[in-house]
């Protein structure tokens, strides 16, 4: 069986979820170098052969090409037994965080640090202001949430911590949230995610130099 | 056992997901009014006593407190079997689906509705116009997808396509999304739900009257 590949770039937190997964539990893969800044995710031919989502990451793994990282995150927990509890309700409570994941907490992070960041074009003042003050409601909500536990659900490591946590590994010049004076439980609970045994850092794990389009 | 009991109110897509649901597969429910507007979503007794995560729809159903439509569409699905594939690769890809609609679909297009026509603050135009343009982008991924398919996922309604459609079937004036001309797949597999048994339209099965912040 030859080793999974999990078609990537350096800069995104979307595939450092899956990187994570795949570098936590040991496993033996191999980074193939999406051109994400050349445009390779919003060609046809990447939209016909790879993700008709238009998106990175993809994993291919046993025969299968699957893409969105929390459906990823989901094959991978289930088919190695590692990061998701074995509790109906508690699996479910992973797919609520998630899920919340993807429509708040990344979903508002993410584009916000690519349009701060790493987009071509300056990014407009208001949409900026939009992002910022969405993302920050959210990182209260899970920074409440970790008031008095170690991971998101249950008691240790789970794929919801793997999903949520994917683009608070990215330097500070990136997104210009301070998340150690502002979000402590967060910035705790990052620190025992990056202690975890296997972890590995985005910028060393993915292929793709890291830059700032501006400063 | 009590009828489960549905938290929402009728402007909500989200909400709107589950109540397709619990329509169409015949279930009787109780509708509990959720008073967005007014804040209660955003009040510390709701985060505390309901959801942390400040969000409707919440599903009391078999002595559980559900939320995420996400999750609370899969719990439904698994536990009542209806509206969910069997094999487990077309069960990862409605979780594929359900994903994209929380992070690009439901998550742009739900937000720009909102902030268009029913927050009491006129929207800041170049934020309108930067959710519209990413809500454009994926109804054309979800319309190129439809071109030969009756539903996202295999040959039968699944969840994933109440998930996608939950904010489809509120009046273009609320959106302004022409998307009988511009999203013909979309159209018809809309109307193909609508043709449900146990289908009924948003303001008629949730408590909440409609109406237009502006014109």
């Amino acid at each position: 069986m030859p080793h999974p590949r999990l078609h990537c770039f350096a800069q995104s937190g979307n595939c450092f979820k899956v990187a994570m997964f795949l570098n936590c539990a040991g496993m033996t893969w191999q980074p193939m170098f999406v051109d994400f800044f050349a445009g390779t995710t919003r060609d046809p031919a990447w939209r016909t052969g790879q993700n008709a989502m238009g998106e990175a990451p993809v994993l291919e793994i046993a025969g299968k090409r699957l893409s969105q990282s929390g459906a990823i995150l989901t094959y991978l927990a289930d088919t190695k037994g590692r990061f998701q509890p074995v509790s109906e309700d508690e699996r479910l409570d992973v797919l609520r965080w998630i899920l919340f994941d993807n429509h708040k907490f990344t979903g508002n992070f993410a584009t916000y640090r690519f349009l701060r960041s790493l987009a071509p074009q300056p990014p407009d003042p208001a949409v900026l202001a939009f992002l910022k003050g969405r993302a920050e409601a959210a990182f209260r909500i899970v920074d409440l949430h970790l008031t008095d536990r170690d991971f998101l659900v249950g008691e240790a490591l789970s794929i919801a911590d793997l999903s949520l946590s994917g683009y608070l590994f990215y330097p500070e010049d990136e997104h210009g949230f301070d998340i150690a004076n502002a979000y402590p439980n967060i910035d705790r609970w990052r620190s025992r995610i990056a202690n975890m045994p296997g972890w590995v850092e985005p910028y060393s794990c993915m292929p793709g130099e890291r830059f700032l389009a501006r400063r």
